[in-house]
């Protein structure tokens, strides 16, 4: 059996199966009236950020790629040229595929959109199925071609690096995706809010409102294409650092076969998926997710036995796969509106918005333990499960520890993906005016979005911090293969103390940077709004044909996401580079240890204390604790608007950054033994 | 030179100083009128807290003696009964004495506030001076009774291990005083803010207020006793790494000499400082800083030429002591009412308090950098200079420059328990009516007591960092005296790795507990006074010789406090015991460093970030954005009771809690080695 080849195959079945759901949904009716119009505008602000986000990124790739031919592998003047090329190939292939797969992605959203809208007029069943179908593409696509990518690749020059370096192009533009689109969103969604809902008090998507364009192109960008290219990222991240590990033992087969059998698996899963005339969308989703989970675990168990691979590395992927499920169940007890957690949080702010802040942070503090502990044993699980393999066998069980939780993120993105469709569905109904009945199914379908996302959220994290433990242990392994000396990474090394010092400082400055870019973006967008009422006559008061300025908006956002993004873009790969060319590979090794460690700890505290500040808001907005307008609902709104850019500017933006630190170090390997002061 | 012996002669001095200091202050003229009964209302108040917090102390050190005698260092069936009963004798010593500082200094502090009030009648001079020799005698206490107690343990047992012990008593003390003192003091403050100010709009410190005399003792008990048993904690933490470190060199002479150069040097410190007629308080407690900084460094310069020191030992504790002045500087920097900082938080309250909120978190996120940066240097610089010298001799570098940062730290208490004193003297002043002249004079004194503070705080976070490296590198050391083996504490080894990760979700959960805690407590606190509002006639209208029932808010407080630290205290010992005893000596060691990481990162965060919301609030009182009662002062209000919590009980607790972890950590490793799952 050749491997990467069915890697191939399979990567082609799900590339099918996307266009399927792309004519599929592409096929539903359209509603009459101006939705047609809506969703367009909807569909080229999304293009236009897409585009302005591309043009910045073809410098910046031009920049890395010039570096990567004079410097990597090795200098030019120091090793084979031919390398630098093919290493600035791969680079150029890894972010071109997976900005491919964000294009495809919002190309399908911003249909799926209007489509869900329209068939929520004739009930939940269709209006699920093109909000899922149309995440599906997403998810296919993304894994499709990361796979595909890769597998090809290696095919090609059978040598590991080259696929990091794949996966660093893929994380480059992961993290313009992730962290501008973040900004992007949630500059919209704050302004829309403030301005609308607290000054105005007119209902959230009213039309007159100028940034509720602006707020469901955010939705687009932010989590269908910022997601996605995260996502893509991890997952090539994963199986990068698990092929340098398995190349010296002889076992890269195996990555390939697990990561085929993981995108069969998502296929299956969603073909299979639907929901019932009256059925429970939120249940669909979870179940699809089990179901993949199932068929993963029989179908590589069955592989192992048949094909005889090694029945311990199957047990790691196992691992990985179990805790990734039981990180994404815990954020959802956290974050879930019918937990205890978001119950007291809402009901803390009934003395005040201080004690929803209070309360919501010390839950997300609290909540940050579960994961925590699951990744911890989990490594450990799949390090000790391995040991009795031999030498390179442990450390390879962690990363595939990595590959198994991942090995389901054709589904995951599938689920994620819909969130923001079916947002935008409701959003596209109020505005298009499809009545009451329609709403009250969007609502539904939105609602179940929201737990899916919760999910999602707390499985890309783990699987982010096991990735990184796995590129770490790749940096030892070619550290090891360039000069057979293996690194300890002793803590009390100085130069791995002044490493791992520095690198939790990282995420931290990080998310600072972009969280002071929304609320500075946030407010030009504010000022601009109230421009608009002030200036454009009858929009105030909702004169029929009178419309604001929507791209005005879009575009502030557009403009004030790339231009806070690049600070915090170029302070990450600056910051490794300084601490290699400091300290050394020794250093590096502490700075990456530092960089998981404070970047998981504050991605989870910022995702599940936003998450919960959220949902405290929508329990209360349900009619508990004094229900619409109370003081306590007062307090719960601005809990929800903290969380805003917690949740979904810097939190999940910090997984990024940790994978850009990981890769820029791994590939920077040669050039930090050859020149570094003290290391 | 025995300096073992110069070290308790100078410690003696102090105590001199202590006294005479205490009578000049007792010796001050008290104002006729209420004054002294309201002073004695506090005085009593906080009496009663230390009562009730040493009797719940007590039964928690019984349990530890009785654990002790049992197991450590060793079981007493393996090991020698007598070493056993030493280490409990040591243990007892440390929390015993640290009790007495505390109680002395809150003795002084609750005369000093009465005096500081009187004396402002005649301008700020002699009430500066009550002010800060009131704190001075806790300073001469607290470095005098540890330094003695450390030096006389060492002297009669010459067993570096019993100096950890006496110091684990000190830790326990300061978990207990500084958690529940900060539990107290926020519970207070939040609970009279939100029904003072809030509520009834009647001025802080009104005496119709219940929860005003508790507010008032809440100074007392958090900041002078708390902060004092957290310094007596981290200095003796310190010395005690240093000697476990230099004990096998033959260098335990120069932590002596170095200690008594430090209380030397802060002695002359305290006896200089004064403030002129129209001088600046603020000015003269910071050059008090600087001149005992200066006299530290020529004299310990001096002292190692003439008696042969080592020169880079030398250097390695005036590196630490430069780092400490650094990260205070850098604190003050973005906490400072004069700051860019704190200006641009106040300015981002005009959009809105989710903006403070978000704003001020950001900076927080920011200020960590400049600290983090500055131990990662201090610690990698004094290894380097130490690295000639031999093995052995780089990590005492980094141990010495650990007491280096603290060596003035006789000064930073005196400064610091300045800061609560006229923060007192301006609430008895408003309750005891002595005018609006002696209001201006104590604002004056508090306004540069929160400077101060900002600057200790930095001081105290940093030290604790250091100190705690130098902890890890003791640990390492006691294995390897038991054992003969060298831990390596490599990153990549399992265990190593999966005590990092539990590590780093300690500090998470702890600081969450304790601010859940304040949260609960101040809602009970809150309920106590609207009850009193309701139920006692004329209060809300100020009718004369009608008095709340004071004792009963003290008494919540109290009683809250105590209830809400135990879960966080001991979670703190049984995590640290679980990881032992699951993942045996490598685990502890990574989770000593994950730990310190996450430690620091959210000490910073919450520390700077509540001291930033606290002066942008008054930034916006001073008449900047609207001033008093403008939307964006309310939205200030709303950060600093956020950051009340942050920045009294979380942030500066975390110190503590990262010292206990690595003395339980430290005295266990006998027991890690003989009985572990996996280690």
């Amino acid at each position: 059996m050749n491997w990467p080849i069915f890697a191939i195959i399979i990567s082609l079945l799900s590339f099918l199966v996307a266009a399927y759901f792309y004519r599929w949904v592409n096929a539903l009716p359209t509603a009459d009236g101006n939705l047609a119009s809506i969703g367009k505008l909807v569909r080229d602000g999304a293009y236009t950020f897409l585009k302005t986000e591309y043009r910045v990124l073809l410098k910046f790739i031009g920049v890395v790629v010039f570096l990567i031919l004079l410097f990597y592998p090795a200098p030019i003047w120091m090793g084979k040229p031919l390398d630098n090329i093919t290493m600035a190939v791969a680079y150029v292939a890894g972010s071109v595929l997976s900005a491919i797969a964000g294009w495809i992605g919002i190309s399908i959203a911003t249909i799926a959109n209007v489509k869900a809208a329209t068939a929520a007029r004739n009930g939940i069943q269709t209006s699920f199925m093109a909000g899922f179908r149309g995440g599906a593409v997403m998810g296919m696509a993304v894994v499709g071609t990361s796979l595909a990518g890769a597998s090809i690749l290696y095919l090609l020059t059978k040598h590991s690096e080259i696929v990091l370096a794949f996966s660093f192009g893929a994380s480059s533009l992961a993290l313009f995706a992730k962290a501008g689109g973040g900004i992007f969103t949630k500059t919209a969604d704050i302004a829309a809010d403030l301005t609308g809902k607290v000054e105005l008090g007119i209902p959230e998507d009213d039309p007159r409102n100028p940034a509720v364009i602006a707020d469901n192109v955010g939705d687009n960008v932010g989590d269908v294409a910022g997601m996605g290219a995260d996502l893509f990222d991890s997952n090539i991240a994963s199986i990068a650092a698990a092929i340098v590990l398995a190349a010296p033992l002889g076992q890269v087969d195996l990555i390939f076969a697990f990561g085929g059998f993981g995108l069969l698996s998502s296929i299956i899963g969603v073909l299979v998926a639907r929901v019932g005339k009256k059925g429970n969308p939120g249940r669909a989703l979870n179940n699809g997710t089990y179901i993949t989970t199932a068929i993963f675990a029989v179908m590589t168990f069955a592989a192992t036995l048949y094909f005889g691979f090694e029945m311990r590395l199957w047990l790691a992927t196992f691992i990985g796969l179990m805790a990734g499920t039981v990180i994404g169940f815990t954020s959802e007890l956290f974050t879930s509106d019918s937990g205890k957690p978001v119950a007291l949080v809402a009901e803390a702010s009934k003395s005040g918005p201080a004690f929803t802040i209070i309360t919501g942070f010390s839950y997300g503090l609290l909540s940050s333990f579960p994961a925590i502990l699951g990744i911890a044993v989990a490594a450990l699980a799949s390090y000790k499960v391995c040991e009795p393999l031999g030498a390179g066998y442990p450390l390879l069980g962690i990363s595939l520890a990595a590959v198994g939780m991942l090995s389901i993120v054709g589904m995951i993105i599938s689920n994620d993906a819909y969130g923001p469709i079916v947002d935008n569905a409701r959003g596209l109904a109020e505005m298009g005016g499809l009545g009451d009945k329609v709403l009250e199914i969007t609502d539904q379908l939105d609602a179940a979005g929201n737990t899916a996302k919760a999910i999602t959220k707390g499985f890309s994290i783990g699987a982010a911090g096991l990735t990184v433990i796995a590129l770490l242990a790749a940096y030892q392994e070619i550290v090891r293969s360039k000069t057979g000396e293996i690194l300890s990474f002793s803590i009390l090394d100085p130069l791995v103390f002044f490493g791992l010092m520095t690198g939790i400082a990282v995420p931290a400055v990080f998310s600072a940077l972009l969280m002071m870019g929304v609320s500075r973006n946030a407010q030009r967008m504010v000022a601009e709004i109230h421009r608009q009422f002030d200036e454009i006559p009858g929009l105030r008061e909702g004169q029929v044909g009178v419309l604001p300025d929507y791209t005005r908006c879009i575009d502030i956002a557009t403009v004030g996401a790339i231009k806070e993004l690049i600070p915090a873009g170029l302070m990450t790969i600056i910051a490794t580079l300084a601490v290699g060319f400091i300290g050394g590979v020794s250093a590096i090794g502490g700075f990456l240890a530092g960089n998981i460690t404070a970047g998981l700890l504050l991605a989870l505290l910022m995702s599940n204390s936003g998450g919960m500040w959220d949902n405290a808001k929508k329990f209360i907005e349900a009619g508990n604790f004094g229900g619409k307008g109370s003081d306590a609902h007062k307090a719960s709104v601005i809990g929800d608007t903290v969380g805003d850019p917690f949740k979904d500017t810097a939190g999940p933006s910090i997984n990024t950054q940790i994978t850009v630190v990981s890769l820029v170090a791994s590939l920077s390997a040669s050039l930090f033994m050859a020149f570094s002061i003290f290391g």
